[in-house]
């Protein structure tokens, strides 16, 4: 792996100028008033894989353009390999919570603060120059290259999706291979592959009481608060517990089975976690353990709720309307907009006369997906963690929800590895997001190294096999 | 009274015209933000009431000064009349629900439409323009006049609060009668006068769960979401029939008497009131009728919550914190402080483990009042609708607070009345908040005549004694 390290020192450079500048597009994908600045972002990524030396299009969709690049000069004998990354960033409110502004990308103790740090513009550019510096080592390229780099990740990936359901589109994207590089290790002395993510669909619920706010005097007593009618169903989602109430919720749950417990590292220390989050692992369900619930189980979370006056000093008022965000992760065989729907009837079913309300099943939602451990992509990334951590590569699963993963695994027909340099208190979706410029070496040194194994069977690891 | 119609219509345009200004005054009391405002505007009114040719002091306080004028030349032996109103107004928001800028009167189908149009700064002006007429027509005034405007109300009346305590302010004060001008009718076609308000005590919550927000789906299932802590706290504050489940909350709430159902007038129009507000008379304690939940009962109601992304599209995020705003009406015999010591007890008891909880009983709640109905003061102003709307003058009660009216009488010692002009449609503490210019004639000859009438006992009805 030394060899790797060494070649990087010559892109350390330029790999965090251009780091830097991939940052300062404000690409929110999921406000609309962003749109000329995930144009802008995504003209700056074509132009600059484009100098690379890759053939790169941009496929229009009904949101924005998916970036789609390929260099196919190894030839039909070498593997193909896909690999996923994405150009846009969450929301960044509560904005007064960030020490510098989010996008202004700001070096403070070797990690760069800035919206998008590590997820995904951090892993993406670490992904690109291994490539630029692969091609200027090789040529052919070890293995065939086809890029993804979408603009909709956080907005439920809707454009790409979409597209993915034309056939020409999945002709351009079949692979042998799909890495998604949009994850992370557990701790940065740990290396680790992800064998799978939980699912995700999302709700809006709206609660509506009276033509307009009223005055809580007037009417308290009377009318009937949407608050108070939101919170009384959004608190009957869970038993004491932590199981989720909603009939038929878990029907598609499987237990953890015996090969799955002896192949993940299943380990959890609730000390290292309150320590780092500030947050004691009692959510969920009380009889699971913190990596079973992690993994294992579905959720529901209250992502947002508004709803009257959160200014300085009271107001007494009975709002006319409530509103809340949810989410629920789930794992596999449950389906998104069944579980959806069974979500919005049972909150239908506690909302109390004298309001009305309104649910919506976000569409965009996505299933949980599995990797193959015993897949030859998993394999070479498995030993390229090894060489350059000189340690043992754990499996681990994610949590969170790639929802375009499993549809593009059926687009390319691929096999799917899930990888990447995020640690747990990169601050992602949230305040102060960052990624440590020692990682982009890192994930440059796995990259590089992987497609060079990938190409070579051979010269994988006999103790793999 | 149609003397008295005759001199408001030489009063009419100036009334209007002043109105308006005292409207475009910006005197959000709430937030500090608006200082400089409130100061303008006190000191506009300052300005106009010695025009009048009131004796006019600002008694300052930690918070916004007190306006104080009088007029005592009517001499000892004739009755003081303490008017309270306020200068402030409640905030704005949700500022994108006004048809019409919240602080550029506009008037449409005989209404003036603003912040304050009602609450209280076109009750006051009709005070003000009835004085004034009084004044050019009698030298001296039929009774002393004392004027007590502050400038906390929609914040708890602190400072007024405040000075209260001071034993030279209460001298100041002292007054036979205290006409409380800050309520209203139920319909503009039946005059009435309001015998009582209910109290309040509002609390402030707020739910700490970590350092800072965590991704849905990386700590989803690990970490308590401090929403769900929130709705699962709150929604425990009631059961099924309305009922507040604190233990004590109830403890000095007495039931109607049947004095008190003899005297008041109960009937309530469940139909007009949905036609009205849009909201089916459904909250509250569902054993008890819409009137008493109104008058007879203390409520808890949820005035805001906060926490977590409510923007546009979605945000998978776990908020490290959520907050709510909470206050309590309350009825004779029930302490501010008591009640909301009990609720912040239970909803500490209701908190998960997991979170932590902090919650603060805002100072500033008041007690409940009621006016005696065989009050002078009450007779006079009973009188005065009698001969103006020409029909029977309605006992009511308000279920809205006046915390500061009960200090009042103590301080002052006098025999309190509440009346005004107030429609139940009228928007106040809302968006589109409006007040009817007829209505600004009809609150001067009420005023104008009552204090004519207070003048001279002689001339009240013989009907009424």
């Amino acid at each position: 792996m030394q060899h790797v390290q060494k070649i990087y020192a010559d892109y350390k450079e330029q790999t965090l100028k251009d780091y830097k500048t991939f940052l300062r597009f404000e690409s929110v994908s999921t406000d609309p008033a962003y749109k000329p600045q995930m144009t802008a972002c995504v003209n700056w990524l074509t132009k600059y894989i484009r100098a690379m030396g890759f053939e790169v299009t941009q496929w229009p969709t009904s949101s924005h353009p998916v970036l789609f690049a390929h260099d196919l000069r190894a030839g039909p004998e070498k593997p193909t390999l896909l690999i996923y990354n994405h150009y846009d960033v969450q929301p960044v409110d509560p904005i007064n919570e960030w020490t510098s502004p989010p996008f202004e990308p700001t070096e403070r103790n070797g990690e760069i603060y800035a919206r998008g740090a590590q997820d995904n513009k951090g892993q993406c550019i670490y992904v690109l120059q291994a490539l630029n510096a692969l091609r200027k080592k090789y040529d052919p390229l070890p293995v065939n290259i086809k890029l993804c780099i979408e603009g909709d990740e956080e907005c439920g990936s809707t454009g790409l999706t979409e597209i993915l359901q034309d056939e020409s589109i999945q002709r351009e994207l079949k692979a042998d291979y799909l890495a998604v590089v949009d994850l992370g290790l557990h701790s940065i002395d740990a290396p680790s592959i992800t064998l799978g993510t939980r699912g995700l669909v999302a709700l809006e619920v709206q609660v509506k009481g009276s033509f307009f706010d009223l005055h809580s005097g007037s009417h308290g007593g009377i009318a009937y608060n949407p608050l108070h009618a939101l919170v009384e169903m959004l608190a009957a989602l869970r038993d004491a517990t932590g199981k989720i109430a909603v009939p038929g919720f878990y029907d598609d749950v499987a237990e953890l089975s015996n090969e799955e417990r002896n192949t993940l590292s299943l380990a959890f220390d609730a000390g290292k976690y309150e320590a780092m989050f500030g947050a004691k692992p009692l959510g969920g369900e009380s009889h699971y353990t913190p990596s079973e619930r992690l993994w294992y189980r579905p959720t529901i979370e209250i992502n947002g709720i508004s709803g009257g006056y959160s200014g300085a000093g009271t107001k007494t008022v009975i709002p006319a309307k409530a509103s809340a965000k949810l989410s629920c992760r789930l794992v596999p065989d449950q389906h998104p907009h069944k579980i959806g729907e069974l979500v919005a009837r049972f909150l239908r079913q506690q909302a109390p006369k004298g309001v009305d309300v309104e649910i919506e099943v976000v569409s965009g939602g996505g299933k949980a997906i599995r990797a193959d451990h015993k897949s030859l992509v998993v394999i070479a990334f498995k030993q390229a963690y090894e060489e350059l951590f000189n340690k043992p590569c754990e499996y681990i699963l994610c949590g969170a929800s790639i929802p375009v993963a499993p549809l593009l695994v059926e687009a390319s027909e691929s096999e799917i590895v899930f990888l990447g340099l995020g640690l747990p208190d990169d601050q992602i979706h949230a305040p102060n997001e960052h990624f440590g410029i020692d990682r982009l070496e890192k994930g440059f040194c796995v990259l590089y190294r992987a497609i060079e194994l990938l190409g070579e069977p051979s010269k994988y690891s006999k103790a793999l096999f």
